[in-house]
């Protein structure tokens, strides 16, 4: 059988398909280059459409990036799928969490969710300055509880939760808290979405 | 704020909002069970279009796993997002064989790709009888071929890359093979959509 094999090629064809069926849409070169890779990594072109990036996101997050920051995910899926090898060689790690034995009995003691506590743990430690939230609602609206509470802000926040409950709400209301946003307007998104902005934002350095 | 922090009653009331908006789209009980997950995934209605299911795969699948076999999934993000409790009750485990050290020193020697080799490794190795493709179409490629030079038929071939290039034409090669298949037609699907069928079946035993 005949079949591309190389990577590469693979890949390069692949964003030259993009580009030319995106037809009229135009993005400035840097939003381009997230949008075009969410829909390498979903092959669904409605991301076009409902992307919002917010105006400082990318250079925030790639200042926040070369400067060695590590990652939180919310879940295990969406930190597989970030580029650890390129992360690393900036200095970064990608961090998660919930299954951590003190957020374990804190969020028993307490009697709130683990991923509430492993939110406030992320934001309690100050490498991480970006997080990518591919799931959980409630890691987007704990975040918006703790930054009105005070907590330090974020360099950038990724918050592409997929879902028919809350998630679309919780992408709304991480908009007015002063850190810049991508989101994805509305109920689509996902943990390989979540992986392919950060990734975006990594192969731009 | 006022948000639904149960992840219970959040999935069940997805669940519902998907049934609802499927409207006159009917499946059998079992199929619908595997679209409505992978709609829940990725909140995209088009999956109940393009998820095409052989009518013995979901039975078969079944049986494998009620077995306890294992599951050979091509990349972590695959392997990360699989119920690992569930299928570990069922005496199961997920593998990945593309980081092995004998696979990178194999690949190198034969001066092919280290996914070609890693499913030669799955493929001789006798408890796994599912394969979950989310990404690669050279998997499903290799599949095929090797199949066709009489290695034994796994219970079941989850072919849901996503892409550009070679994506759709990985899943349709595969379904003259005899053996019972889960595919989305053209070129959706991922890594989250290859998990959420494994998990659809591991949930209906």
């Amino acid at each position: 059988m005949n079949y591309v094999k190389e990577p590469k090629t693979i890949e390069k064809n692949s964003f030259e398909i993009i580009t030319e069926e995106l037809g009229d849409k135009k993005f400035d070169e840097k939003e381009g280059k997230v949008v075009k890779r969410v829909i390498h990594t979903t092959a669904d072109f409605e991301y076009a459409d409902i992307l919002e990036i917010h105006e400082d996101a990318i250079e925030s997050g790639i200042k926040a990036l070369k400067n060695g920051c590590d990652i939180y995910a919310d879940t295990g899926m969406v930190l597989s799928g970030i580029n650890k090898r390129v992360l690393g060689e900036l200095g970064g790690q990608v961090c998660n969490f919930v299954h951590d034995e003190d957020v374990v009995i804190e969020a028993k003691k307490r009697e709130i969710t683990r991923s509430m506590v492993a939110i406030e743990k992320a934001m309690n430690n100050k490498n991480i300055k970006i997080f990518a939230i591919g799931n959980a609602p409630t890691a987007l609206f704990t975040l918006k509880e703790k930054i009105e509470k005070g907590m330090p802000k974020p360099d950038l926040i990724i918050g592409v939760p997929v879902g028919f409950v809350g998630a679309a709400e919780s992408k709304e209301i991480i908009k007015d808290l002063g850190v810049p946003y991508i989101v994805t307007n509305g109920r689509k998104g996902g943990s390989t979405v979540a992986a392919a902005i950060v990734n975006a934002l990594l192969y731009m350095i």
